[in-house]
């Protein structure tokens, strides 16, 4: 099955503890795209300058990323400078040049219309809902969102996630759309606004997926060196969107069991987790799907009870 | 089988955004012999002052804990005072008098002497070492620590622990007794230190068992309402310790598989979570075995993929 991605493809510059890049291909859209790939037809929605180089081109094309929807127009690709603490659990924003990312109006590519899966990442709301508008035979829908759209778009963005299979956010974004300090009661006040299921990233701590009926909560992997922890949220969010549409070949039509929802989960930590172990998207380089199951069975051996 | 804990025996002040306790009911061997008790015949061994109140001494025997080592000498129980943030991830001192435990020096009831199960609060690693000397046909032997043994009295506390069987610390502590900040690194130069697994507390992002050879991840049991965090690490000592001690019974005379092990860390994820439904030990007032089982099985539904 395929699956489309709109959202962000940029260029950053990040430092760690572990050393530094002036100008790398980053980008939510680029992260959750390259790690989907691993699973299933992927391509994306999204638009760069005309500095985008050919070689970030090749690597998504080396993963068959399918690129029609890549816009590329005059001007800069969205530029994102940031620096990580000692322990990496907090980072700050050095510099946010938008670029040609701020008239970002996504087209859809008419071969994409009638695809399955759909993850909307983490763009204004109006947007997202305008994408899903132009696919409605789409089966499987959901995304991501961000403190600024939650405080300032807030009637929006809770019209489009009510109509999300599922919305994968992080724990902060969870509590601050709900209005909730207890994530377990601010995951039932998300799930009254409409998507069908709640996915939560925790960074290190794991993830965890909230329907009315069930909830499943999963550890962090735990890695020997994190080299720098840029885009494994997205990465998650791949992998999980990912695995569920590979699984659609021979399922259920869209309807996943709590079983497949649940493993899906364990594959989006495992795609984080591997994002970590190089800058940027480098890792993606040299990653294998044999590499990816096999930590997908040491996370169910880590965790068997 | 039977467990020994030696540790404090205390009276809390505590406010969390919850409420309030002037004085109530404490001490990490207080928590530690409460929560084993639902598992295995505990007996204590601490200190109390002449202030030490019936109607406490009374909910000790009501769960059966055996109170022939707890010494009451002139003087005050300790006495500790706290204020916990918002979200109740911190926590503020504001108050310890160590009174009566200043001087404490564990004496060990001759009926003690020959049970298999020992668990050693956090005291002075020297007492513990004293302790463990006075049993030596313990088959089963553990402890806690903190930061100020770690910095102040590191060279006893490495010799204590290099003959426990396992030592059970939270995160932070793991990394300061290492130097190490990488927590699986970390855990790995404290298994050279000598103790033969060591279990890690995440507070509400649950626990981790490392041994040589294998790893153990638990996310942390999700609660609807945190009341009062206070002695939740001591009581997932005692649900840890306390279930390994009432399997031993038809097992393996103390060399535990992995599976028991691993089944003991969410025994103690379990009895840490009620510990935080109500204020201080309130929640042993009423708390059975039949609902420990419940969220065990709970807890599998929750983490199964």
């Amino acid at each position: 099955m395929s699956l489309v991605v709109v959202g962000s493809v940029a260029y950053d510059a990040i430092e760690t503890p572990h050393g530094k890049r002036d100008r790398t291909l980053g980008g939510s859209c680029t992260y959750i795209a390259l790690s989907a790939s691993y699973f299933t037809k992927t391509g994306i929605v999204g638009v760069v300058g005309d500095d985008f180089a050919p070689e970030d081109r090749a690597l998504l094309e080396q993963k068959a990323v399918g690129l029609e929807g890549l816009e590329q127009v005059t001007g800069k690709t969205f530029f994102w400078s940031g620096v990580y603490s000692a322990d990496m659990n907090d980072r700050t924003t050095l510099d946010t040049q938008l670029n040609v990312f701020a008239d970002f109006q996504p087209k859809l590519p008419p071969a994409y219309v009638n695809r399955p899966y759909l993850f909307l990442g983490n763009i204004q709301p109006a947007l997202q809902w305008d994408v899903q508008r132009q696919m409605p035979a789409a089966r499987f829908v959901g995304g991501d969102t961000m403190n600024f759209w939650i405080n300032h778009t807030r009637d929006e963005l809770l019209k489009t996630i009510a109509q999300w299979d599922f919305l994968l956010i992080n724990d902060s974004e969870v509590r601050l759309l709900a209005g909730e300090s207890n994530l377990r009661k601010a995951a039932q006040k998300v799930l009254d606004m409409g998507p069908k299921a709640l996915v939560v990233k925790r960074g290190e701590y794991g993830a965890m997926l909230f329907r009315k009926d069930t909830l499943f909560i999963a550890p962090g992997y735990l890695l020997e060196d994190i080299f720098d922890p840029t885009g494994a949220g997205d990465c998650f969010a791949g992998g999980f969107v990912g695995y569920l549409a590979e699984r659609s070949f021979d399922l259920h039509n869209g309807n996943f069991s709590v079983d497949e929802l649940h493993r899906a989960v364990i594959y989006g930590s495992v795609m984080g987790s591997f994002c970590c172990e190089q800058f940027g998207v480098e890792r993606f380089r040299t990653l294998t799907r044999a590499e990816i199951d096999r930590r997908f069975d040491e996370f169910r051996r880590f965790t068997a009870f």
